[in-house]
């Protein structure tokens, strides 16, 4: 029986890979829909970079519980009825566009979903918003520093725009204070950090305030653990650990203690500037328990991009894997080698390599990867996972450089 | 005083042109918004090949009421609560995909808005449907045709997607029986033709029903007068004319006569299959009265092409534009003539030419377009704009040496 917090602690987590596992068996919604199928709304899901996509089937109900609660959240960002609210992320499986969509719809703001990721939607995204001056923007915060780079290449100043507000989710960026300054900077506006996983949608769940940085974490709609890796109970405040969550409203494909895997530290929340009681992330959600990265807001693991290379004529069976930053925007570099005998065939045999790869990988990443052909062999080879991966962006950069109160 | 339909002929119409210089007028949404600034529930709009976009802003009441309408139409479609309806165009400032989605939304349907345009999407849309088994897919016609032969290269079957119809808009190819038999073939579906303008939405008043091929005029929302391009007044059953169409239950920006450019014939409708009673266009939309053409769903006057062109150092003078089809997508060709001491530095300085001038066409045009460059005075000179377009798809192919009864 579970009587209390504590007894929660010892109900077992539920991780992503139980959720693929049952969706296999119970095509396509998995053995844990729990709402007649009839009632569902929407349909989305993950973008399937380790195979399998999940699906995510979302109730008539739940979806309106989502838009009150995300609401909610907005208006503790500052934002009100009336507001322009510019979402310039990708509409698609992603949840992040619809999430903002629908707490803007029910706050009553004018909602203007631009999307992302299509031919020459950059520049007009700058174009709308210096013709609507829009008081917030959505994304990511590598697509705001893309956006701003845009328009100044072409003679805008983004703090044209009038933003006041940039609220972000799906990369670390906006609660590491270089990358936070960075932007606040440009547009002169204030950024706020959000979001825990697809899954736990409303993913507002963690988000910081218009006071308060870093993240709160919202329990009163799902409740956040912060545990230990291993053991899953939770961590004293001001210790790191791994976020685990708990719907507390949602009826459709509802999560009790879904594992995310992401690493955090918190904080009792007692200090919150803005006066709310909620524990808090003061550094956001900054790492991984396991080998995942995000780029551009898909999750990547590099097993996956083992996974192609593998099934790849040619591939000479070693890789590394570099995110960079190219501009303002995240690239995913991969090295990999080749067999002798593809590489001694010479360019033409080498560049279809390169083209079949960066296509394949592309379609399984949803993301595109350079890819770099090297000599058989002349990749050290390596059996440890973590080495293959390379990461050299600015924000990681400086968020492992930065001193975090631990 | 307009007592009958007979007066109401008399009203002048209102030009997409009269919109926009109200727009720039009165920013960002012109002296026709016509609710108070704080029912704008959403802000959509053109992607402005012309130059200005124009900006859509849609009240709180209206959007429920193109919700009931769409739901109406697809009700007609053989579309009913539950069904798995997946959307595969873009979400972004085309109405195409928002209209479709609140109106699955509203019949109880499962809305899987997939969207369209980024990277890997089209395989990925394969897999879904291959998934997920939706029993309808709406977007445009060439990207059906798109979706089925990425799907066969990677060894899927479309009929495997258990389609039972597909309805689309934003091109001419689904009333065209060559195209429209060949879809059906693939997937072995049935296709179902929609779609009025933007400005209209709810754009699906014209739009075909389950037994009844071309469009029906859904009059009692949207009403439409086919009408003589110079003076405006209804031609007669079975003639060519222009759609002149007006907001019945619009608030937010309605519009009263609006000319749409567009070129159709019309019926009485007396004897649609379905039994419904409207008018028909049994052709559905198939030209145009001025010389914009449509290519993936994006309107483009050849005038925006001159316009970019015209502001590129390095332009001859000189241009024609070819649209092809490219396997299945549509593709804009772009053959321009360079100035001779240009021409004469070699390829160096063409290929930023014609790296310069594809980016800015694209980020005009929101469609990318393949550039060639000539040397000066390959292209011969012509002052008359139509003949700088050469329309080589087949579905205008089809369309132009089809046997239509006017």
């Amino acid at each position: 029986h579970v009587n209390s917090l504590e007894d929660f602690e010892r109900v077992p987590v539920v991780t992503k890979a139980e959720l693929r596992q049952s969706q296999a068996d119970n095509e396509p919604f998995g053995d844990y829909l729990c709402v007649p199928e009839s009632e569902v709304h929407h349909i989305h899901g993950t973008s399937g970079t380790t195979g399998r996509p999940t699906a995510f089937a979302i109730g008539r109900d739940d979806w309106q519980a989502i838009a009150n609660n995300q609401a909610r959240v907005m208006w503790g960002m500052g934002l009100r009825p009336g507001d322009i609210i510019f979402i310039g992320s990708v509409f698609s499986l992603y949840m992040g566009s619809w999430g903002t969509m629908i707490g803007s719809e029910r706050l009553r703001a004018k909602c203007f979903p631009f999307g992302a990721g299509a031919t020459g939607m950059t520049s007009r995204a700058a174009l709308w918003m210096q013709l609507t001056k829009p008081k917030a923007f959505y994304g990511t915060p590598s697509y705001a520093l893309h956006i701003a780079e845009i328009a100044q290449g072409e003679g805008i100043d983004p703090r044209d725009f009038g933003l006041e507000l940039l609220f972000f989710s799906g990369e670390p960026g906006a609660s590491i204070p270089s990358g936070k300054g960075r932007i606040e900077d440009l547009y002169a506006a204030r950024v706020i950090d959000s979001g825990s996983m697809a899954e736990m949608t409303p993913w507002m769940n963690c988000a910081g305030t218009r006071e308060t940085d870093g993240m709160l974490l919202w329990q009163d709609f799902v409740y956040t653990e912060v545990c230990d890796p291993k053991s899953f109970s939770r961590v004293g405040w001001g210790e790191q650990g791994t976020p685990v969550y708990t719907h507390l409203e949602r009826t459709s494909q509802p999560m009790i203690r879904l594992l995310s895997g992401d690493l955090t530290h918190w904080t009792d929340g007692a200090d919150n500037p803005c006066g709310r009681t909620y524990p808090r992330l003061p550094d956001g959600i900054y790492g991984r328990i396991d080998d995942m990265f995000t780029i551009r807001g898909e999750n990547i693991y590099p097993s996956a991009i083992d996974g192609v290379l593998n099934e790849l004529p040619g591939y000479g069976g070693e890789h590394r894997i570099i995110i960079t930053r190219d501009g303002a925007m995240d690239e995913l570099l991969v090295k990999m080698d080749a067999l002798e005998d593809v590489y001694a065939q010479g360019e033409d045999a080498l560049s279809e390599l390169r083209g079949r790869a960066e296509k394949d990988l592309s379609i399984v990443l949803g993301v595109r990867a350079r890819v770099e052909i090297a000599a058989a062999g002349e990749i050290p080879r390596t059996d440890f996972k973590a080495r293959r991966v390379v990461d050299d962006r600015d924000l990681f950069k400086s968020l492992m450089s930065g001193g975090r109160e631990t």
